[in-house]
């Protein structure tokens, strides 16, 4: 039970938080946009815990700094650190939107939105509870906030942050709301996360568009190659063909098998939802939940070469380039698998093309100890918030910062998402169920009070 | 040699056909992009040729009209029909041109600009020819004329209008300058043209981009699966593997092997000239001339899907499409090839995706008959004109309008070439040499005296 101040500051005063919650997710906080939006967006956040007796900073890129926030509650309390981050993915394509990704509209008890779920309206549900905490007669707790604003684009200032402000960030236990339940209704903490390797591949053949008629057959088409040199990256059973790939992944435990097995996993809802016949990406033969999971995956995210209006176009493209990304697991390391992708498109250029790999930053793969205090605080507040007992999962997903927080500080995060599957987080018309926000702030509040009173 | 009053218009007036020229090239006359541009180019030349005494009119689309032109010389004199077209390429990618594609401008003696070449230079000397030839005296020929607008887009309009108009367009031979010299200094008439087959295949996956973390692995991926379809396309020696791809080619003649060995054909140099370092596409193991002219070709003119813009953006795209064209020869027909490519797509549509295949419209290849009076005719005019015995050669490109004059009317057209390799058609940069459109001119006009007279 929150206190009842706590309490009514959460749930009494919800269309005032719903006004600042539309305020922050207005601004287009695209980490790669360009622009002041998401200094914008920090200045917001950082004004905000100030407000609540904190002191705050902002460190980093000028253009978009994270924000580091203190609230000293004494040298004898525990410490906690939450982590969130306030950029979003580009809302592209617009097209698809039915409302404007930056103007946030509730619908049918939904904000919809850029950054509703991820991680805006995350981030919002900690930033009140805090605020009923702090305000409410305080915490015996410390508690460290670092929002940043780069998780999107590979976190690339992160890690030196982390190294700089070791002695400001430092705790006993980490939370970090940026995932989702694993079905509405069913509560989760996260405790593996996949790693991601991103790279763009742009292969050149002559030195402008040629005449396809003048040319074809003649001159080696990058466009051709390219979708070859793709197509390569997979064998006839969904098998990632790079050398060394499989090297460091490990089969699944029986354990987790059969803990799996036992969750409410419609795979047949799920694809209907996406609007898909069936789950057929992936390794053959195996579980989807296992392909999402416990393996790891490549994928083609974005393809451009020559012409791409309306009507024909008879030309051999100048150049052709794909955007892809592999999913790493267990002891994949992104370096590594970058690497090997290179020497691939190396050796698969063929004669009259020339080929170039750019590698971004990447995410080491993640497990998490499941068996510490601030998970089993973690899981008694969100049970205690949402009313039903939480399930452990694992999450296809990279959320980079757990990977730097355990290697840097050796810090294994709580995992408390607050998301709903269906919040069509990176994707056109991201929203969150209000109630998700509401709730899953009265489970943060309950998850600091665990922490500075572990006898609760 | 031209009579004294004809030489004189075209040589002595060049600085005023050239404001004109540029008049005509600075209409953005871009089939497919709509607006009036095409209208206005159509009218452009109607007025030119109403000028020489023609009668003139305008039919099919209305927003890209044919223009319809006829000088009566008599009913007992020969009648030939001239065919060229106005309407250009697409001029993107815009930001590959030194200058912008409708702003003509002159450098070096070359005019640049979209359609300098392609094919309204050319149509320009046989039209300041007819200007010369008509204004000095009258023909004892009779001129038709049939500049069409849609010749980028397939002619889509064409078949009918020849249909409509077979009285006024019928003929004794036809000219078109609408190719070029095998090489700077060798004039050529094509004798042979490739077909051509263009087509837009669509897959599509889940409805909208979905998260790559949360569902890669799990969900077929229609960028991943779009380029497997096209590497299939073709084997490991460059062939194409579309279902009865190669029934209707035959091999090359002996007879033009040996006269083709003897063209000054530099590979070296011309891939120099496109920038790579070798002609290195289509089948293995033949010379690159047979691969152009003899051979059909399979190309990818155009990739799309997912996420291109700058960074990263990890997403599993709801869709990826290309463009591909194949390039035809011998009996080769579009529509065979077009129906074998939609059974080759539907066949290996992998599960969890959904194709689509849109025919545009085809061209059939074509072998025109050499040993006519009217190519005599030409061959003798290209060589009074640029003081070299013109070359017989093929092309690689498609020119339509050749296979419809054959098919609907049974004319074998004079394909009196006038642009040079070099010239960028279709491609940034476009080109043409002064001196080609100004010695393009006086062979044209020696060319119509020629059928005027056969004695010449």
């Amino acid at each position: 039970m929150l206190p009842a101040a706590v309490q009514d500051y959460l749930s009494v005063r919800r269309e005032e938080h719903l006004d600042r919650l539309i305020e922050l997710l207005k601004i287009p906080s695209v980490a790669n946009a360009g622009g002041q939006s998401c200094r914008h967006a920090a200045e917001w956040l950082a004004a905000a815990l100030s407000a609540t007796g904190m002191e705050v900073l902002l460190d980093g890129p000028a253009d978009r700094p994270a924000v580091l926030g203190e609230y000293r509650a004494g040298e004898d309390c525990p410490t906690v650190l939450w982590y969130g981050h306030y950029d979003v993915q580009p809302p592209d394509p617009l097209e698809l939107w039915e409302s404007p990704p930056f103007e946030p509209i509730v619908r049918d008890g939904w904000i919809h939105a850029r950054g509703s779920d991820d991680d805006k309206g995350q981030v919002f549900a900690h930033l009140i509870a805090l605020e009923a905490l702090l305000g409410c007669g305080g915490l015996g707790l410390n508690v460290r906030v670092l929002l940043e604003g780069e998780e999107e684009i590979g976190s690339p200032s992160l890690p030196g942050l982390i190294e700089k402000h070791r002695r400001r960030i430092s705790a006993d236990a980490a939370v970090i709301s940026d995932s989702h339940f694993f079905a509405e209704g069913t509560p989760s903490l996260t405790v593996a996360l996949r790693g991601l390797m991103y790279a763009e591949i742009t292969l050149t053949g002559p030195s402008s568009d040629l005449h396809s008629g003048v040319h074809g057959g003649a001159v080696a088409n990058p466009a051709t190659a390219l979708a070859a040199l793709l197509a390569g990256l997979h064998d006839e059973n969904g098998r990632v063909t790079l050398e060394g790939f499989y090297d460091e992944v490990r089969p699944l435990a029986e354990a987790d098998r059969l803990a799996w097995e036992s969750l409410p996993f419609d795979e047949r809802a799920l694809a209907a939802s996406i609007g898909v016949d069936a789950l057929a990406g992936g390794e053959r033969d195996l579980p989807a939940l296992h392909r999402r999971w416990a393996r790891p995956s490549l994928d083609v995210n974005g393809l451009h070469s020559g012409y791409t209006g309306p009507g024909a176009k008879t030309i051999i493209p100048a150049r052709a380039s794909a955007k892809l990304s592999a999913r790493l697991v267990c002891d994949q390391d992104p370096e590594a698998v970058g690497e090997s992708l290179r020497r691939y498109v190396e050796r698969n250029t063929p004669p009259g093309c020339r080929s170039e790999v750019e590698i971004h930053p990447g995410a080491r793969p993640v497990t998490l100890d499941a068996d510490t205090p601030h998970v089993r605080a973690a899981r008694a507040a969100m049970a205690e918030a949402f009313g039903v007992e939480p399930v452990l999962v694992r999450s296809g997903a990279s959320v980079p910062v757990t990977e730097l927080l355990q290697r840097q500080l050796g810090l294994d995060a709580a995992m408390m998402g607050l998301g709903l599957p269906q919040d069509n987080i990176h994707a056109p018309n991201e929203r969150m169920k209000l109630d998700q926000i509401w709730l899953g702030s009265e489970a943060a509040a309950a998850f600091y009070l665990r922490l500075a009173d572990p006898l609760q």
